[in-house]
């Protein structure tokens, strides 16, 4: 891997870029890309921004600007995109051609020419704003925004356990030059369409609590979603819910999928590794949030899934604490 | 108003200190006050904590310290309190006494002998984080902890519109000294009482939706907090549930009080001003959270609030945009 001064080296020196966002864009990734178009177009470049997906409305403060998707370019630079699976079926045939990758996920394949992938960072464009103190470019205030989009939306507003000291210097960064800090968590935190707040209530409808209140279960069924008409993606966070009982060491959120297949979301507190848990039916993750899958009915999943909770609780004692 | 400097000469010229949170505690008191504690036993003085109501115990990392509060003192200090009126009923005899008030609320009476009042502050423990680095005190992971819950709190996890590069600041200097920032998040933020859960999911289901769902109503009712059993003070932020439905403008929650009065909390968002809004029904607030209240039927009290409503919605033409 190259160090930062070496990516600042190497965007000084070329031109005309295309920057490619992951497929299923979010906020970190939006801002990566349009904040580094602006500083190259600062430094007198021409840079163009693409993605697989639509962007999101709820971005448009970053997307609409100038910019030409399609247009010629020399220079490939990918943002926040892990491996090339994530490019998207638009953009798939770029995967061998990636001239620089700034990254933060720990998974991340290695794909491009240069690799720049900084796992300490929380959210990608902490790196960015670090290349923009490399860069010399003082940051506007839309610049200031695009950062701090990626800033907040990649921890929760600054409530992961990925926050470090840096992801707050970035934030203040990003404030001092005139970040529109509480107007953007407004509109990434606080606004829920109806159909998802009428959704949510009918999963926590479906609530059922098990072993002495230590496992919360919830669900949610294609019939909620086609009584509510609720889409997957206004759903963000909804995995979280069975956790957020106080006492709740394992939350779990069963899903029916179009396909018939039942897809269990799962959220621990410590010492409760979820990743271990999912692991008994193929799935994996994370130690406090993790996944996977079940074909057969839902309630027959439930009882699978239950049986190996009460099994890591009792291992640990906690059931009957 | 002293400055800052003062108030650290202040603070290593004296010594025996008592220092009074406001009745109800929240983080912010507390964190302020026990930070305080810790810095002035590092200076070799002695200090004790006391508050009108027990400390909440989600904050037992902060107050489960030596502490008597009945000790004799020569030196009393109050956090984060804006009038002697919140120094609740065991205290109450404490509001001509006070020599020194270090408060970040607009609204301060100036009640003590020596002031520090900084309302560019969003939480008060920045203005403690500020005099750690006056009084040359090297944050260890308690005092850590302890400012953090104050900024954290106090801002809704750096949500507000009052955080300011200077609340990243301070928070970059906790997380350096060893704050547990992911751990006390989500005690703060993503633990709910079952009581609560069950009570927000009435709350939703009482929706009702004026004006081209420009207008959101909800009800909090006593019959709801008998069927769950959840406390008032388990309720912190319900009153924000309406207005975070998309495309709403006026948000408001209709509570009943045991004494049978009618509470309105109302959440606007921008151009729409909550405290023009509550202020012809007599009561105020901010411009996007403020109060009022009606002691007639809540049935009653929410045709006379819609009324005006409306009127507001349609001079400024969002009733039909």
């Amino acid at each position: 891997m190259v160090d930062i001064k070496k990516v600042a080296e190497f965007l000084n020196e070329h031109d005309f870029y295309r920057i490619l966002c992951h497929q299923n864009p979010d906020g970190d990734t939006i801002g990566s890309a349009f904040a580094l178009k602006r500083m190259l177009e600062m430094l007198g470049k021409t840079a163009n921004v693409c993605c697989s997906d639509a962007f999101p409305p709820q971005y448009d403060y970053m997307t609409r600007v100038e910019n030409n998707p399609e247009a010629d370019y020399n220079t490939l630079v990918t943002v926040d995109i892990a491996d090339t699976s994530l490019f998207g079926k638009k953009y798939e045939d770029l995967k061998n051609s990636v001239d620089l990758n700034i990254d933060h996920h720990a998974s991340n394949s290695n794909y491009a020419n240069i690799s720049f992938v900084d796992s300490s960072s929380a959210a990608n464009c902490e790196i960015i704003y670090k290349l923009s103190l490399e860069l010399g470019i003082k940051l506007d205030s839309y610049l200031a925004d695009c950062i701090y989009t990626g800033l907040t939306t990649d921890t929760g507003c600054f409530r992961y356990a990925s926050v470090t000291a840096y992801t707050h210097l970035a934030a203040m960064g990003a404030i001092n030059a005139g970040a529109h800090h509480s107007e953007i968590n407004r509109a990434m935190f606080e606004t829920k369409s109806l159909a998802r707040i009428n959704t949510e209530q009918l999963v926590i409808g479906s609530l059922e609590m098990y072993f002495e209140s230590r496992c919360a279960v919830m669900m949610l069924t294609r019939e909620m979603l086609e009584k509510t008409g609720a889409k997957e993606d206004e759903l963000e966070g909804t995995a979280s819910l069975p956790r957020e009982i106080e006492g709740v060491l394992v939350g779990a959120l069963f899903r029916e999928k179009p396909d018939g297949t039942i897809k269990v979301s799962v959220r621990t507190n410590a010492p409760i590794d979820a990743s271990r848990l999912c692991l008994n039916f193929g799935g994996g993750g994370h130690k406090a949030a993790a996944g996977c899958s079940f074909s057969c009915d839902i309630n027959e999943a439930k009882v699978k899934f239950l049986a190996e909770v009460e099994k890591i609780l009792d291992e640990r004692n906690f059931s009957n604490r």
